[in-house]
């Protein structure tokens, strides 16, 4: 049987997360639900390259799952693309050798997460940007970032209940842009994997420090000391964004 | 009583226009809902400097209203942007003439229209821009709206069901931009008042002429014909934004 592997984006702000739940509508029930149509009723399973939690958005994220028919891939994509639900966009479909594997080939992901600054909160970015109405020296955003780069233990930037072991990953580059005409902060994380909400954390860690509210220079002593505690609050999902994953 | 004036931004999605209707969520009504909590339950009726159709969006709306108390005006906005719903924002509260009124004393608006010409359509864009996913040669889009400028008789671009009787308005900017990193179209018009429905009879006339499917040559006919009938079809309200009111 042929595998697909699919780029798609989604608006979190409708989904319980990327992930099956029971009674909850979810990413990966409603392109489930399209592929069940697409294959006469039975039951398609889709793997992504990781989970997204309740909110969270998807610019690119690369799902597999395996479909009896070999189809010409602009037919495929655009079947995928107009049968899910609007909030679910296919942007590209491609079939690949049976040992590819979504989530256990990954070698690089990108997410961006945006800051509304503004004041007031934009009413066309209440679900996709998060708001931070204080003051920010993007200069001490910045300094603390250089301490992120590379390999490091992020226990403390890794929400309990996961139950991932290693936590040491490589984050390869971690920028902050300020958006003036739009009153925004873009952040950028490239890194090998990021840990449960770790992102999210990150943000909300470097946006006190920002705020003169936590030493900029502390990261290497947050991460150091591997006790969540001492890290930042952890950033609203809606200004997160999946937006690229790669593969060997 | 002193008179304020504000400037309001919307995201028309979930409202069925600006103004009261009954039985319906609309931006008046919300505001005014706001303004009675904030008068000890009394009414006060807001103006506008216009109505927008259900699913459009204001960036620079203009309301004003009379309220008993002289506040100091970051505070009343503050306090009008928070009470007011989330999909509405307050950016700017000032006191004003008696003599102001919102609606009677424009003297230009400006507008703008975003179209998704992507592939897929942009979940994220799928309430803030018009999707058209056909080819477009922007230089016919351009060719014909240098026809637009200046004062002229719209009838042709007017929705029945309007009461207003003079048809002559002047369009001072009629401009096309391609965002190409956005993958979008951003249509902005500034004249000195609009037609029911005309701006997005305007874009829905354009994108044909574009497309290859009207004569881009063809305004100043269209123009002089006085009939609906021979513009093109009305362009979807999400793409519209009221972006600027001005006064004297």
């Amino acid at each position: 049987m042929p595998r697909y592997k699919a780029i798609i984006a989604y608006d979190g702000t409708n989904f319980n997360g990327f992930q099956t739940q029971p009674d909850a509508r979810t990413v990966q029930g409603e392109f489930e639900k399209t592929l069940r149509k697409m294959n006469n009723g039975k039951t398609i399973t889709i793997f992504g390259s990781g989970r997204t939690d309740a909110g969270v958005h998807a610019e690119g994220q690369v799902i597999h799952f395996d479909y009896p028919q070999t189809r010409e891939l602009e037919r495929m994509r655009y079947a995928l693309d107009t049968q899910t639900p609007k909030d679910i966009a296919v942007k590209k479909v491609e079939i690949v050798s049976d040992e590819f594997h979504a989530r256990y080939h990954v070698i690089e992901k990108t997410y961006q997460f945006r800051v509304d600054i503004g004041k007031p909160r934009s009413p066309f970015k209440r679900f996709y940007a998060s708001y931070f109405p204080y003051p920010v020296d993007i200069e001490k955003v910045r300094r603390a970032m250089i301490d992120l780069l590379g390999t490091h233990d992020f226990t403390s930037f890794c929400a309990s209940g996961t139950e991932v072991e290693d936590k040491v990953r490589t984050i390869y580059e971690a920028n902050v842009e300020t958006n003036e005409a739009e009153d925004e902060l873009l952040f950028t994380f490239r890194g090998d994997g990021f840990l449960y909400k770790m992102i999210r954390i990150l943000v909300g860690t470097l946006l006190k420090m920002g705020n003169g509210r936590m030493d900029e220079t502390s990261i290497p002593e947050i991460i150091a000391a591997k006790d969540r505690n001492l890290a930042g609050p952890t950033a609203h999902p809606e200004g997160l964004y999946l937006v690229e994953v790669k593969y060997e």
